[in-house]
């Protein structure tokens, strides 16, 4: 028996995320899981490390499984992408320690909420980026992005219905930049709560557009009341780059992939 | 009557290309004719500039078309994208001369063709990008390139079965660059013929790969003799990129896209 490591590549359009749901509908998992069954004939259940929502993206989501298998470890990457629809994409596997757990684990998430701002939509952005077609001040979403960098209870920028413990998420890093008709917003926490990162963007998207001052955005996160916070961003603009895990350097296996900046 | 211009933006994938064929099959002028038809409550025909095949994408072909409708040349862009289909977007619309005749008239044309260059695909380039995993030498590519700037005969650079009166076109510009993972070869002529940009690129790959030296390309291209260049590259690598008409400044109405370079 051993556990096998998936660093997972997706674009979540066609799929209600990732998580199996009861019903007849099409996830991430259930097809990761159909698909690894059908390699290794056994009865595989992948452990996903974040739960993506219906049209959210990733380029590095985390998967674990055990097997039998002989196939090693690295091989499975070749051998999955042959059967997997092209909308997934194993971008690495590997063997790990057989207690190596992707939720339990401490970590780095990288996501990119990415808007496409110009005056008309770009057919081939239609489904991976949020289009918003008036101007926006990157230098002010950009300062505003800083107060966000620290931990803080985010109770306010949660939606309801997801149980946690606690509200409280640390957050390394949040840049906002523009490259060309693109603006990109990419935060790295230390975990984030349901809506998290969309409630985030939406939020900076009104203070680009003028409607809150970049320097309310500190006051606005430690009332922690959802209703001084912006709307939620749409799902089709956010994209999980990529999960490191300080016990087990993941991300430097191979090199964060580096598209068109 | 009125004659009306439109820089039509779309994505290849879900259409058998641009131009309406017996049987029942989706068309990007199909789509056009039908959603102006509805619009205007006449029966609309476009002309289109250029015919891409299907698969091949567009940030700004060009269609004409003549109406009685009372709607300002300018505002058919946001009244069409109200009802087209999110694959296919006016960037813009606007009156022009009874002769203005988007195939007759002279222009620059140019393409790109994009290749994602690294070791797996990703899914969000599944239908914009071919997919290469191996080295290419992208200043080899480069400087093969620049043999195919002048006038020449293409006769060698040509799929079979196009009727044209002469095989002669003329070549302004060919650049080749890497930036990040993606490859891209930009090219601008006059015209091209069939599959010729494919064919193109098909070519400067083998020479990225190191099966052609790049001080061969000349020869290749006067021998006139298809069996001496690279294969087709595949459709879904192609982008029509902008049309210029030399007696009708029509690029800088708008400035060109801007997307992450």
């Amino acid at each position: 028996m051993k556990r096998v490591m998936l660093r997972v590549a997706y674009e979540g359009t066609h799929y209600h995320g990732w998580q199996i749901q009861p019903g007849n509908v099409v996830t991430v998992e259930g097809v990761l899981n159909r698909t690894l069954s059908g390699l290794t004939g056994e009865e595989v259940q992948v452990i996903g490390a974040s739960r993506t929502d219906a049209g959210v993206h990733a380029l590095g989501n985390v998967a674990v499984f055990d097997t039998e298998s002989h196939i090693p470890g690295e091989k499975f990457s070749y051998a999955l992408n042959q059967r997997l629809p092209e909308d997934i994409v194993v971008q690495e596997s590997r063997e790990v320690p057989g207690d190596f757990h992707p939720r339990y684990q401490k970590c780095r998430k990288t996501y990119e909420y990415t808007i496409l701002n110009r005056r008309f939509p770009l057919p081939e952005y239609r489904n991976t980026a949020m289009f918003y077609y008036g101007g926006l001040d990157v230098e002010k979403m950009s300062r505003a992005g800083k107060a966000f960098v620290g931990e803080w209870d985010f109770a306010g920028f949660c939606s309801a219905g997801a149980q946690v413990q606690t509200t409280v998420r640390k957050i390394y890093d949040l840049q906002v930049e523009r490259a060309g008709e693109l603006v990109r917003i990419r935060v790295e926490g230390n975990g984030f709560l349901y809506n998290m990162v969309r409630i985030i963007a939406g939020t900076l998207l009104e203070v680009g557009k003028g409607k809150i001052p970049p320097e309310r955005m500190g006051e606005i996160i430690i009332a922690k009341d959802r209703s001084l916070a912006g709307p939620t961003a749409p799902a089709k603009g956010l994209r999980l780059v990529e999960i490191r895990y300080n016990a087990f350097p993941l991300a430097s296996a191979q090199p964060f992939p580096n598209i068109a900046e």
